[in-house]
């Protein structure tokens, strides 16, 4: 059987992306991957700032944006305009040839509004198909996609939806083609036994762990569904997720946090 | 010597963005369109109106945007991230394989600030390359190109950049490769020969006669860049040039003027 060739998978969040120096530091390593690679990034924060100037109430429950079609317009210029044009045009300067991409372009990430039990989440979509051959077609290309958290339903409607489990599943649906290394990467070192001790990384948890861990709630709210995206990722075949300091991806021997089934 | 592929490519302005109803019957017909297509879309008037939702004044000259940091950051959010994928969902809904870019999006257009002479316009960007070959890749691929009227630097500078310029200067580099025909549509039938009289349309302009008509300022101040963008594109090769009413892309029995040398 062919090896597989590599692929790195990285996601940036708001921490990263809202800091001008260190989203110019990691764009620079990230340029300097020389394996095939995709980029997803998040903005929450920067549409909860643009929806104030505007006068839109920004709400959230459980860490997820109640999408209004005010707020919808709001997001998809946020992430798929302003910061993914800043992103790409940032690793462009490093001679990284990127793509922005949102789900709808090249129909690559289709979703399905979630469905309503207690909450209405408005316009947020839930991931249905990543088109992993497209995206494999723009690899080929010595393109690197980077995805916004902008889906769709083929339909005409568009869709917020969490860039984590975005790129949980871009990583799984591409685990056909590549072996896939997902690294989530935000500002602390990984996910921490106390929230108030940064150097207190886990620095390995498996499904067992998990478990006892949310059992014991040391895990703090915001990391319990980004955990559950990188086991999703794991029981999908990618090969290695880790939760790290965006200075991972260039120096590996830096304390982070591995996940493992 | 083997014939070119033909290359269908519209540019649609704020007219008929800006209207729903218009927008829908422009994208089902385009859509329709079997031969390879391209298209360019602008979005001046949802800038405008967001800056002035944001407190931003929106300053234009000659029909030019005087371009500040923040409404470069505003024409980024409305025409890339807005505009853009409203109309990439909506090509989706009708199965048309659209991909939305911007000319960081792959390196595909580059350009230079515009040197200051009398005026200062800020962030806008003058076209200095167009990446033929990575859009015609796209269209290889059955991928249809939507390109707003965002440029960049190659230095991480993103610029604002006329959208009629841009669908010039991607029918003239795709001629290298297709047998382009390019139409400007509007929400009028043609050039009129009397601004008043919707049923004045001139139906032949080449080089001597438009001339002649802006001597005699008969053509209003908007269309001049815009035929000049049409004489451009036809010095450079590209075979057919409309300006025409947006119905046109699906009745060429009905008015409109066609542009020669």
């Amino acid at each position: 059987m062919k090896t597989k060739q590599k692929l790195l998978i990285a996601k940036i969040g708001g921490n990263i992306i809202e800091n001008k120096n260190a989203l110019e530091t990691f764009l620079e390593d990230f340029s300097k991957i020389e394996e095939p690679k995709i980029l997803i990034h998040g903005g929450g924060k920067s549409a909860t700032k643009l929806a104030s100037r505007l006068g839109v109430k920004t709400e959230m429950i459980d860490g997820r944006r109640i999408t209004s079609a005010e707020n919808l317009d709001i997001v998809v210029m946020t992430y798929a305009g302003l910061l993914n044009k800043t992103i790409v045009s940032g690793l462009q300067k490093y001679n990284c040839n990127a793509l922005g991409l949102t789900g709808t372009d090249a129909n690559v990430i289709s979703a399905a509004k979630r469905p309503v039990k207690f909450v209405d989440y408005g316009f947020v979509g839930d991931v249905t198909k990543v088109n992993a051959e497209v995206i494999k077609g723009f690899l080929e290309l010595d393109i690197i996609p980077v995805f916004c958290a902008v889906t769709h339903d083929g339909n005409g409607q568009l869709f917020n939806t969490n860039a984590d489990t975005i790129a949980s599943e871009i990583a799984s649906a591409m685990s056909d083609y590549y072996k896939v290394s997902l690294f989530y990467c935000f500002e602390l070192q990984g996910v921490l036994e106390n929230i108030a001790d940064k150097d207190s990384v886990i620095e390995h948890i498996d499904l067992e762990k998990y478990n006892e861990l949310r059992d014991a709630e040391v895990i703090a709210d915001g990391m319990l569904p980004k955990l559950q995206n990188c086991f999703d990722a794991l029981q999908k075949k990618v090969s290695k997720v880790h939760i790290a300091n965006a200075d991972f991806i260039k120096d590996k021997t830096i304390k982070h946090t591995t996940l493992s089934l």
